[in-house]
């Protein structure tokens, strides 16, 4: 496995990884174990202090990989002491040899950091299919304990990386009550697959004190506002993990948060969802082959669900894709993309805008429709698509990429 | 629209279109109107005997075009004498412009033929969200009249091509009781869409003697085991449409036919199969971009319906497509595509077998796989992928073509 890098994303954000502060009780360390990548760090392990929280949102593959499966398992108590996360072998579809190799990892860190094998999360990226050498990260475990510190984000990001051509990071701080808390996340992506490396990775770690079934709730409603609202290929992938985890390290100065609908919760939910969507918008600008970041804004459908489906159609359609590529405004190819979608559509009240645009309206071309100033707007970087649907208030905006060359080079690639 | 002509596919069957015999009735002529290409032929009519029934699948597309929504409205008389097709324009989201250009069309043609604008059957291609100029096809219909001749297939398969790089027909002779009908078609691919250009066409004609009910079951089940089990892009077009023209100048020789089960039936529906499934694989054959021909064969599920879904979700696959481009026999991603479809599946049940050779067994990579010998295979042209579920007794073939550099050539293009 000698790759050559990919060059960096052209959609890469300027200033490079950002300033990520401790959060407080979180201590991250990464190494090189060789899993499969030679020379580069590979291995990350997480420690969490005691009393730790956490909810997971996982893959609904039904060929989810061993580490998926034990995460699930796991997630059921609730309460998380360590993570351990390698890149290189995704340990999917490795039957009961897999599942031994999980379960020995997990043992391992354990046992080195005294903590219950039921509070260790393992998340694995990379091909399906192999054995994972799992001797290779146990050994390391003890080195990575040596090397813990509170600011390991970046290195952190870094280690989980495959195909991915930047580390992404992001964070926020709210209040909960009078105190002030902070979420950051790390993840990797998303191209989306590469040669059969895989994979979106992301890892939420607060210092708030959450009950574990609160975390949960803030954490899927998250997800669905940003992890679920991305496309780069349509291929879901064996092994996707989103884990957040709360140390409640900020103390008694924290009021307690009994449920959902606290007040007190509202400035944390809603900071949780940016760094989440932060982190899916960083995903689709490291796309594979990505050179258009594309946001679809959808409104008037007739629920929330039925404008995700819509924009998510005309995010995956390899149409609109390679059209967007090609610089080309072919409005007609989102016409057939929501219509595919199987969603309710009345092509007589259907508007859309590209770069605020109007490009149609009243079931046919709009009369102000004009190519030239489009076109201008195609050679940009950030393309822009507002959908109306007319039809109720359901609304979601969905992000993808387009889909170049780029794109078949990094996948057609022969895996050795 | 000066476009340099793609390359004839490497998968175009060799020997060129085949000899297709005359359909007793059927006429068909093929001319060019310069609806949108030059110098080229682009519409073609056809003319059907009095007492001719019909039957249609039509796309489900919200989004259907105007003449989507023309046939399905005259399906429900059953009766044809008429077809007209154009390429270059789809004639889709034109609103109530796009539906008085059909009715114009067809009143034209009912006009000149003397038969009835119900009966007049009206297919276009191409660009979406443009008028069509229908004026120019009305212009020439009576000099195509003039032409009219019942060895017009291949002229008329040639006529409605967009990307398509080689023309397409199919024929089979079959017996209905001591009577020999026979069963031919031409249709269009399928790039699937190209620079707006779009669309599965099919248009298929039998001397038999059917009433339009029975022509229907016939057709609704030959589509789901032909042109439902092929993907080249996953998208679907907003003028997708298959139908079917039973001229009855068989005669008498003919025995009745009452019902769907009817003995007499079984080999004409065979052959209906046949000939829609030679056509749905000449279509990938011609997929955009295509260099390898990918059969999937899915068995073991709990139904056809969930092995078709299943076989779809690896054939759709982009990242299964683009290994298959790479010569990669990348089995994981095969995984990854089952377990993304939803369906039920149990990974220590599946077992997959590419090219004959094993692959997977037991939840996790075969015994006996061999890297070599599958890569071998993956050098050719013609993959196989056999896929076994060992749940039930649901089964399915599927067929795709890989996903090239030559796919986004054709559809990154502008339009103009």
């Amino acid at each position: 496995m000698a790759k050559k890098a990919a060059p960096l994303s052209p959609l890469a954000p300027t200033g490079g990884f950002p300033r990520i502060p401790a959060i407080g009780g979180v201590t991250l360390a990464a190494g090189a174990a060789g899993v499969r990548y030679r020379d580069r760090p590979d291995v990350v392990l997480g420690v969490l202090p005691e009393g730790t929280t956490v909810a997971g949102v996982l893959t609904r593959s039904k060929s989810a990989s061993a580490p998926v499966q034990w995460c699930r398992h796991n997630l059921e108590g609730g309460h998380a002491r360590a993570l351990v996360v390698n890149a290189g072998n995704a340990n999917a579809f490795t039957g009961a040899v897999g599942e031994r190799s999980v379960k020995r990892t997990a043992e391992a860190a354990a046992a080195l950091l005294g903590v219950s094998p039921g509070e260790v999360f393992i998340a694995s990226t990379g091909v399906i299919g192999e054995p994972l050498p799992e001797q290779r990260i146990i050994d390391v475990l003890p080195a990575l304990k040596g090397g813990l510190k509170p600011e390991g984000f970046e290195a952190a990001a870094r280690a989980i990386m495959t195909t991915d051509t930047f580390a992404k990071g992001a964070s926020r701080r709210v209040r909960i009550g009078n105190a002030t808390v902070t979420i950051a996340g790390f993840c990797k992506g998303a191209g989306m697959i590469a040669p059969n490396m895989g994979t979106l990775l992301t890892f939420l770690f607060t210092d708030a004190r959450l009950p574990a079934d609160v975390l949960q709730a803030c954490l899927v409603r998250a997800v669905n506002k940003s992890f679920n609202c991305i496309s780069i290929d349509g291929d879901t992938s064996t092994s996707d993990t989103c884990l957040l985890f709360a140390t409640g390290a900020v103390g008694a100065a924290q009021p307690a948060i009994e449920g959902l609908d606290d007040p007190n919760l509202t400035e944390f939910r809603r900071g949780l969802n940016k760094v989440c969507r932060e982190l899916a918008q960083l995903v689709v600008r490291d796309g594979e082959g990505a050179s258009k970041f594309v946001t679809i804004r959808v409104n008037g459908a007739t629920c929330k669900k039925s404008a995700r489906k819509l924009g998510l159609s005309v995010a995956g359609s390899p149409l609109v894709k390679t059209a967007v590529a090609g610089q080309d405004p072919n409005w007609g190819r989102i016409v057939a993309a929501l219509g595919k979608a199987g969603e309710p559509m009345d092509q007589n009240l259907l508007r859309i805008w590209i770069g605020g645009l109007p490009v149609a309206e009243n079931g046919a071309r709009h009369p102000a429709y004009d190519e030239a100033a489009l076109a201008r707007h195609m050679k940009g970087q950030e393309i822009e698509i507002e959908i109306e649907l007319g039809l109720g208030s359901g609304a979601c905006t969905v992000w993808t990429c387009d889909l170049t060359h780029g794109y078949i080079d990094v996948n057609a690639d022969y895996r050795s």
